[in-house]
């Protein structure tokens, strides 16, 4: 495994041997650590000194279930921190065939260009042609020049505009450009450098093979027998996806509404998981209710949504995009949650910022709460580039300051996702602490046993889970396995092990967690974060959600510890 | 002397005796011991929990020359720090004959209110017939309800929508309401607190006076033969006001030249001092090229710029004004700037954050440089609240995000004044360290004699600079007075002792402003700020300000003492 280091100022490149000190690191551990090592803490995030970073996870290409994730990491122009967002769909896989463990861009430019990757090496092209469309019809462009077999990471207009909710695609295992790592604005920090496109050419390489195939074979076996065994991998995530948590918050009262005011919403069956599947079981057609993102995978909790046709609109809707872009707007309809979320993949955007950020112009009064036209109108704005479009674009917090706004739902200038922090405490404390903003990818305790509205116990109960979540995207292992992987680790250190050739033991994975976790923070502490930057917005602390009946009332003290000055 | 506390949650009101460890505290020595003392550094700038001080300087009221300004102070929602900001005009001396060095004003409110005070208590009125209207307007029917004989503090619409570059204005000794506590967007605070104005009745009170009134005279009089004696004082303020410094900035490469690109513009000889004076001089009329904007003041750098009828345009024409709104737009003529000017006074915006911001637009493509009607357009749109408006009022640092732009001169989030700080590196190092984010007024150095092009003694000339600062604000001395004053500081120590009837020693002076540039500090300490804030931006220590030929390249260790970090 190699390192791929591109120039775009000059555009050149470089192969590099894999660092031993980073011999062991994928995914997370490695853009974080790569980001660490080689950026400064000051650098502006749009600025030739930041970097971006695509790293596999450790796993990714072993075409084990779950488990070909890719991050891309850098220095966020959301949040001014650390950051790294992670997807499935299948250009991890393809990168990985080419060799590449990590690609690391440098440098910036003015003109958008592609990046194509392959055995011959690397090539570079002006993309005009692909750029200001729509990101299906990027997707088709880049297909029907460079084949369909080529996997990519590509931006949108958001992405072209370098706005702070852009993302980055990839494409997903039906050709479709809806895998995100959505999060933090990556999209603008590759936009900035100017990268349009990157495309994986694996044309003539062969699949990725384990170091020791018969011992991979057997712990892969027992992986996918939990998987199989495990009621949410094998039956909620297959039949509901993600979206089977809406009756979950709702009776929680953490289901963001009306912009986090409170946390249920009493139109919720409307948009519930159950009547999604109901829907799309009922259309037909291209419809499906359970789908996988990625080759291999079998929890399948993925859908693809359909019109009344049985046409394609949008996939997938997952409980992200139905709390943020429907609840917390008080819109109330599939079809309308559909819509925005197509709106939302075709012009490259953060399907959870977006909805805070629309939720954030509703409390300003720029558009009255349920109005979907008005919501749809604003993606248009944005994909536009005019003035509303890019309040939009430049996310929650951004877009509060412009309207004078005091509830915003953001920490680290990035907007929470679907979950009241009042009503699921443990997740407060992750959104407050951990070194990406509020996310619940880095530390979600929805599925713990505790009482979510008690302030006990949430704090450990998130670092636990900030650890896991950094194994999980530092292997390439999709976070939804969790439930079946439970305690067992040693099981996946076995495929580790099998995979790479070397022991791998199970301390060492959490030793790596605790580590990504350290210099995140020691990065976050560079740029300028301290505990002031480790807190819910105030409101949360003073205004009851009245659906939990709870404030955020965690100790602080010991929230600070685990947070930018305490893990040390 | 009194403290007068108002709720506006409640509109409800109390006066406090001054604490005795406030007692020898005036202007921004109070405002920021109170806002360190009874402000959380995390509050929400715009939520219930800041505060809104309105100080006098010790000094403010006595009617000595230069003497009567005031302070408004608060937790900023431009910098997210310590504010003060600070203004003459006549507001001061009402204030002090009501009796209060400082006015606080808690909580929040949806309704705009008017609070008048006057010897009869506190009134509060609905504000809705004055809102909505230029400065100007609303002035007049604040006069025509109350009384010529008033004084007041109010907004404009910007800060009734809560902008980040809402100033608050005070009326001038000419009943005009164009002397402004700008910087720090103190005016979108007021509006979130529900004041629209506060109106200084000083019916049936007497003039403060001294207590020691011989002294007092005797010192006073040697104050003003130094006023009358020095050349900056005497003659170059009277004669050109602050426009003066537009050749000196020109030669040095230090005037803002495209959005702070280089330091010298081809037309300055159009938009210098020289070129005001002839053009006042010539059109006469209402025009004046030396102008008093407080009662008593010997210095008169103010002016009043007239159309070609001769009748007032607008009221000051100042150096941060030619040089934000005229050469960093590439804006070559001063009818165009005098109408900028203007407009910046009607809507009640920052005119230094207002040119930064537009420059800003400039430099990513929204309208072309040099683009003066583009510029007013952008006004109107500010004044109207429309989109492009909002993002107009947000100030450069957000728009600067909202637009994806890398070259936004801000520090802590604040716009540059008119001094490229590769040029005069002293002012750099201000900007970067300052408390209150970039600022000339919070330690200027432009007038020492040392090389501004070379980093050595940059960073010694800009703490005494900023201590110095300190000691103006804090005794309601206008900054203008230094050259004057040099090092004579024991005859005001005179002043105030004589004023105030205790025995204040020149060290006690100084020790006050070390002591508030600490309190300040730690205040931005509590609100997050660490040694990444105390920085330029980026790219002013990498591309060469091509009229002067320089970087910024001070010491960074050196500079780190003096800021948040260091000065403890």
């Amino acid at each position: 495994m190699k390192i791929l280091r591109i120039s775009m100022t000059d555009l050149s490149w470089r192969e590099e041997g894999l660092k031993t000190e980073y011999a062991a690191l994928g995914g997370r551990a490695l853009t974080s650590r790569i980001i660490h090592d080689e950026v400064g803490g000051t650098v502006h995030p749009l600025g030739p000194y930041n970097k971006l970073v695509f790293a596999n996870g450790v796993l990714t290409g072993s075409l084990a279930s779950s488990a070909e994730r890719v991050s891309v990491g850098g220095k966020s122009p959301l949040t001014g921190g650390i950051k790294e967002s992670n997807s499935g769909g299948t250009a991890g896989i393809k990168q990985g065939k080419l060799g590449y463990r990590a690609i690391v861009f440098e440098g910036v430019r003015d003109d958008l260009q592609i990046i194509h990757i392959s055995k011959d090496g690397v090539r570079f092209e002006p993309a005009d042609w692909v750029c200001g469309k729509p990101l299906g019809e990027t997707a088709r462009l880049l297909e029907d020049k460079y084949g369909s077999h080529i996997s990519y990471y590509v931006i949108g207009t958001s992405g072209e505009m370098r706005m702070n909710l852009a993302g980055i695609a990839i494409k997903d295992k039906d050709g479709s450009p809806t895998r995100f790592c959505g999060r933090g604005g990556l999209g603008a920090v590759a936009g900035a450098k100017g990268i349009k496109a990157i495309v994986l050419d694996d044309a003539g390489i062969d699949r990725l093979r384990p170091q020791k195939p018969e011992q991979f074979r057997a712990a892969v076996k027992k992986y996918t027998e939990w998987l199989q065994e495990t009621p949410a991998t094998a039956k909620v995530f297959p039949e509901y996806g993600t979206a089977a948590l809406v009756r979950t918050t709702n009776k929680l009262g953490a289901l963001p509404t009306f912009n986090f005011k409170t946390g249920s919403f009493d139109k919720y069956e409307e948009i519930s998981g159950e009547k999604l599947r109901e829907t799309i079981l009922e259309r037909g057609g291209e419809g499906t209710p359970t789908h996988a993102c990625m080759p291999g995978c079998i929890i399948r909790c993925s859908n693809i949504y359909p019109d009344q046709t049985g046409a394609t609109v949008t996939t997938p809707i997952e409980y992200e995009n139905i709390g943020l872009l429907g609840s917390n707007l008080g819109i109330a309809h599939l079809d309308h949650i559909a819509e925005l979320n197509r709106l939302c993949n075709e012009y490259g955007v953060d399907t959870i910022e977006t909805g805070a950020v629309i939720g954030v112009l509703m409390e300003a009064g720029v558009l009255p709460f349920g109005d979907f036209e008005g919501a749809r109108k604003l993606l248009e704005e944005l994909n536009a580039g005019t003035p509303i479009g890019r309040i939009v674009g430049s996310g929650a917090s951004v877009a509060g300051r412009v309207y004078g706004v005091y509830r915003v739902p953001t920490v680290k200038g990035q907007a929470m996702p679907a979950y009241d922090p009042r009503a699921i405490k443990g997740l407060g404390v992750t959104y407050a602490t951990s070194p990406m903003g509020a996310d619940h990818t880095a530390g979600q305790t929805i599925r713990a046993q505790i009482d979510h509205h008690k302030p006990e116990g949430q704090v450990e109960l998130s670092i636990k889970a900030q650890e896991a979540a950094v194994l999980f995207d530092s292997l390439g292992l999709c976070f939804f396995s969790a439930s079946a992987i439970a305690g067992r680790w040693s099981g996946i250190a076995e495929i580790v092990s099998a995979y790479v050739g070397t022991d791998v033991k199970e301390q060492e994975l959490y030793d790596m967690a605790k580590e990504t976790l350290r210099i995140e923070h020691a990065f976050n502490r560079a740029a300028g974060f301290t505990q002031a930057d480790d807190r819910l917005p105030e409101h949360f602390y003073h205004e009851v959600n009245e659906a939990s009946g709870t404030l955020f009332d965690v100790n602080e003290e010991e929230m600070l510890a685990i947070g930018v000055e305490g893990y040390k």
